[in-house]
């Protein structure tokens, strides 16, 4: 998998956004029907490329004529849609590719999404498509628009603007749409994805950053298909100043059940779709409102660089809420040095506050002129990375035209001093669709309905930062795996050079030797999962007494295949963390660390990243977690070997990565002393 | 405190809310001023009352004269409203007393919330004011109206509906008047508070449980005047069915500051105002739009009654996002009954999902009746507490009436299954402001703009459970502590018959004598606030010779007025934790549990109640806590004594509030063993 490389879409999939002809099968001229909104939509670019209609019963639509069958066309179509039922799919690709198409628009539902058949049917398709160096999108889908290519397939009405929307779902393409369009925004293009049978959100997005008309992109995904691809294009688009919003859907259990019925796609583990998200700068929201309000703030020239938030309220209540707001969102509200205080103060009554949040108190109403003097001072001062106003702003505009025209000019002002700081600047209104705030949108100063909508994006965008150093290189692959009792892992483990306590195997019938171990000893039958819970883990063994006891009762009760008998580590001296890795259908290997034990159970707190990964790295994760100060000598406890335990997690991210036959492998507990680590359980699921 | 008697507002306080005569001070021909636009709201009840126009000024406003004077009035005016300049308000208010007014609308402001000089005359007008028998609301308001009275002050043109608003902001007022009619609602009463000099909330409050027109009650609030009283209030609307939502503002500490000069408002801390939430069954939100969506779910006949609730989208990706957002909210979206699947299958297409959540897979479209049906079958399944449509009901009345028709007939038969079934029901829609929507509107069927609103919103009212008892009555008042050293700390403690390890007082020039303490010993120099820091606690003191040398050793470093020789407790058998008691200014005697030591630090989780509290409530508290797994013997730990710790906590929560002179009281830590517990240090903090 060389995934630092560069994709490059091939020709069929060029064809996808701008074809030179397009047939629409399935085509109607009923107007309740959706082969009849699809066919007017293809016809708006009639000027643009050839289209033909097609459709088994002939007839007319809009003065064209509508062909019987594909082999009646008067040329063959670059790119053909299917707007018919499931079962003449099939047949009408392979005509299809006979004449020449290049990429399929497959509208049509009723494959991978409805079980075996269906996938099987799905894949065989695919099949012949790439076979023939064709490409398909879809199927269960709604189609592709491109707004400079004037080509709409998904939606004719949707307004035209900077982003790019890729979705896995149709009507949350057309509620995006119509959010955006109350924005003053509107799509690029729109590519809604289906069952991604054959073309995939990762070669959408790498197409994205090319585009030029694109300065953002919105994801909604209910499955991911090859996770690495999709986090190295999203790091080429942070690289390209594109930002990639992603609205992860079917992350909880019940809802993965829904996604697998709606696009039959497989959800990715929540976990596994954070880390990726870390790893590629993608903003993850949860839905389209948080999606739209992060956009907002991430399109204008300037995005906030860091935390820190002047707010501007007309009345004292507005503040308080966004103050709370925002120290809940992580911002800081930073009192304003006395300087600018003083630049404030001199814009506003007596009785204003300019501390931050600055309340005017009735100054904007009083000089409508002091909204601009006030947020110059504040943008130009340094000392924020973002200004927001909260309240009332425009709502004089609906009381008569002067007072509109005043609150205009000051509008104008204030999007003049954002663009002459470079500092951003947000607006929150209870007039947020009145005209001098619809003016501010047009100057790209976002304007939001509520006070945390613009807090959050905020806190969001100030996250935005550049991605971290990929994964490690994906190994060779070792040699296969199949054995997975503990012995096994153990062995597994120690020649990958992750410190195990010494041990011994007893095989079933050969006496039981401690042969040169130190007592106390441990002995562990094999062939149980949880062996604790069995009673198959004896602890403090302190003679060769106990030892022979400890053997004979572990095989007069589990009669295991074999013992293995184990140096006890000091166990009362460290801490044990749960190092684990496992292979994730859409990104590979994952690394988890966490606390063990009943931390593990009261911290709930694991840290998750796509694998293999350096010691550096592995470092970093395990210090980021918030029972680290266990690790760390605070209170009077011993500082522990936090190196060694990243050793370990990083060599077993290395070794887990080199035998993807190996589903999860996991140490559980390992034990961080002092000085050193030693692994006290192993555990290896083959996949 | 008699917190549960029922209070009754006296006559004074009755003519705030229905006066016979008003006179306007301040009332102003000038259409600019607030004193304009003040008078011609009170003129609308013009009908109902006496209005009187006041200004020094003289003049005419809409057919009326304006007297000079109050002196002028031809009979007295029962209410004052002030719009007048804050230097001219308290001869005003003089002046009306000596005629015989009885409540004051304070609109000023310029008092307390300008610091002392302002308190200072702020607390003398209420003087006076009470003296007469009178009361006064504000100053810095925004007055008050009453839809049945037809009284208008705050504002002249809110829509009428359920809601009583008592708020201390206008504008928040306005902007959540402006958000309610949106979705066809409005205010039977608002309450701007100001700075509640005299009336407050709790007594507002009080007024609203009789009042017939509301049905629910929306608090915003900067500072809580007397917290006790509020939750007693708040229980009482919970039994009358009220439901009370509050927008608490001001609790991060930047807020705080805002909150200060905006409203003069001392906050309270955040874990108070939540612990009066829990014990008032108050619903706590953050924003004006929480608020709402709560009040949506609120006022209609059929409430949720607990988390399980069914999801309905139109197309699958909206059903798979609200499953993920219902999740995260702590909701269940349980998989239907066979019988139920069966029931919902029989009304959509084969492509349909039917397990929960249900995608009608274009059926809605096919057939807007399956709406209905599939409404009817969900809500009657007694599988639910709430079904939540999600997608794009409503839209295609925006395309030909005769769709809108077919939609308003779902919306009609969906509102009426609601009715029948008393199960809940609520619409998210992408098309939230179309004819059938607004139709649900007004059958009180709530509508959303985001799943996200009404998700959060189904979770907050599953939530609104009977309150817990109160807080334990008030003990009487013990004699007044005046030192706060440690021996006399754990002599109040021992006092109140909490465990203490056994000890003895060495003053300065005494000799160092065990005298029957069991070794080993602690030794802590008195007189130091963080003595573990100052070197002033030396451990494990094995016998009398390191006893000495370690009595010498403190003398030289640190010369303190006595040190305190303790047996040392077994620290490596017991958890830490922190129990602690301080008096808040508008709570009283608040109790905190938490975990000490460096679990303090990691698992941040601390449990506040209103305090004292039974030993019942305490372990209840105590149980509460995320790390309570250390307590309780997992993973092979002693199970320790928590009904030892439970009786601490009430102890020492009674204990505080028998000494309203200690501002704090706190145990860190209390080692809690196998059996007992034992208070290893105790700090009071006077007032």
């Amino acid at each position: 998998m060389a995934e630092n490389a560069t994709p490059t879409l091939d020709h069929a999939l060029d064809a996808l956004f701008n074809p030179r002809s397009i047939a629409v099968v399935g085509a109607s001229d009923d107007p309740a029907k959706w082969g009849n909104w699809i066919s007017r939509n293809v016809l708006k670019g009639a000027h643009r490329r050839e289209v033909y209609l097609v459709n088994r019963r002939g007839g007319e639509l809009a003065g064209y004529s509508i062909y019987p069958s594909l082999r009646d066309l008067p040329a063959p179509a670059e790119m053909v849609v299917l707007a018919i039922p499931a079962g003449a799919v099939e047949a009408t690709i392979e005509d299809a590719l006979a004449a020449g198409t290049r990429v399929f628009v497959a509208i049509t539902a009723g494959f991978g999404e409805q079980g075996a058949a269906g996938q099987a049917q799905e894949a065989r398709i695919v099949q012949k498509v790439r076979d023939a160096g064709a490409r398909l999108l879809g199927p269960n889908c709604m189609g592709v628009s491109d707004a400079s290519a004037e080509l709409y397939i998904a939606s004719g009405d949707d307004a035209t603007g900077p982003i790019a929307l890729v979705s896995q779902s149709g009507n949350l393409g057309i509620e995006i749409g119509m959010m955006l369009q109350r924005e003053g925004l509107g799509f690029s293009r729109v590519v809604s994805l289906g069952n991604q049978a054959d073309i995939g959100a990762e070669e959408v997005l790498d197409s994205l950053i090319a585009h030029p008309e694109t300065r953002a992109i919105l994801l909604y995904l209910e499955g991911i298909r090859d996770g690495r691809r999709l986090v190295a294009s999203a790091q080429r688009a942070w690289h390209a100043g594109k930002p990639v919003v992603l609205i992860a859907a079917g992350v909880s259990q019940v809802a993965a059940r829904a996604a697998r019925s709606h696009t039959g796609a497989l959800a990715t583990a929540a976990d596994a779709i954070a880390a990726a998200c870390r790893a590629g700068s993608i903003i993850q929201v949860a839905t389209p409102r948080q999606a739209i309000a992060v956009l907002q703030v991430m399109l204008p020239p300037a995005r906030p660089q860091g935390p820190r938030l002047g707010i501007v309220a007309d009345g004292g209540g507005h503040g308080v809420l966004a103050a709370d707001l925002a120290t809940a969102a992580g911002l800081t509200v930073p009192a304003l040095s006395e300087a600018t205080q003083q630049a404030v103060r001199a814009h506003l009554p007596a009785t204003a506050s300019v501390v931050n949040p600055v309340d005017m108190a009735g100054g904007g109403e009083q000089d409508f002129g002091s909204y601009g003097r006030v947020a110059q001072a504040l943008l130009a001062s340094g000392e924020l990375d973002a200004v927001l106003f909260t309240g009332y702003f425009g709502g004089y505009s609906t009381e008569s035209q002067a007072l509109g025209e005043q609150e205009l000019a000051s509008a104008q002002v204030m999007a003049d001093a954002r663009d002459t700081t470079g500092r951003a600047l947000l607006m929150h209104s209870m007039h947020f669709a009145a005209m001098p705030n619809q003016y501010l949108r047009q100057r790209e100063v976002p304007v939001y309905a509520a006070a945390e909508d613009a807090v959050e994006a905020i806190a969001r965008t100030a996250r935005w930062q550049s991605p971290p150093a990929p994964p490690l290189a994906l190994p060779a692959r070792s040699p296969v795996v199949t054995a997975d009792d503990y012995w096994s892992a153990r062995a597994l483990l120690a020649g990958a050079g992750i410190p195990v306590a010494a041990a011994r195997l007893i095989p079933a019938g050969e006496p039981a030797e401690s042969a040169g171990l130190r007592y106390p000893l441990v002995a562990k039958a094999l062939g149980l999962n949880h062996k604790s819970d069995a009673g198959g883990v004896l602890l403090n063994i302190a003679n060769e007494a106990q030892l022979l006891q400890a053997v004979a009762d572990l095989r007069a009760r589990l009669a295991p295949p074999a013992i293995v008998i184990e140096e006890q580590a000091p166990v009362s001296q460290g801490i044990e963390l749960i190092i684990g890795c496992r292979q994730d259908p859409a990104f590979g290997p994952l690394v988890m660390v966490g606390f063990g034990g009943i931390y593990a159970e009261i911290l709930r707190d694991t840290a998750v990243a796509l694998g293999p990964i350096s010691e550096g790295d592995a470092e970093t994760l395990i210090r980021g977690l918030r029972g680290s100060p266990l690790l760390l000598g605070a209170r009077g406890r011993p500082v522990l070997d936090i190196p060694a335990a990243a050793a370990v997690a990083s060599k077993l991210s290395l070794l887990a990565a080199s035998h993807p036959e190996i589903a999860a492998l996991e140490i559980n507990p390992l034990l961080v002393l002092p000085a050193g680590v030693v692994a006290l359980d192993a555990r290896v699921t083959l996949g």
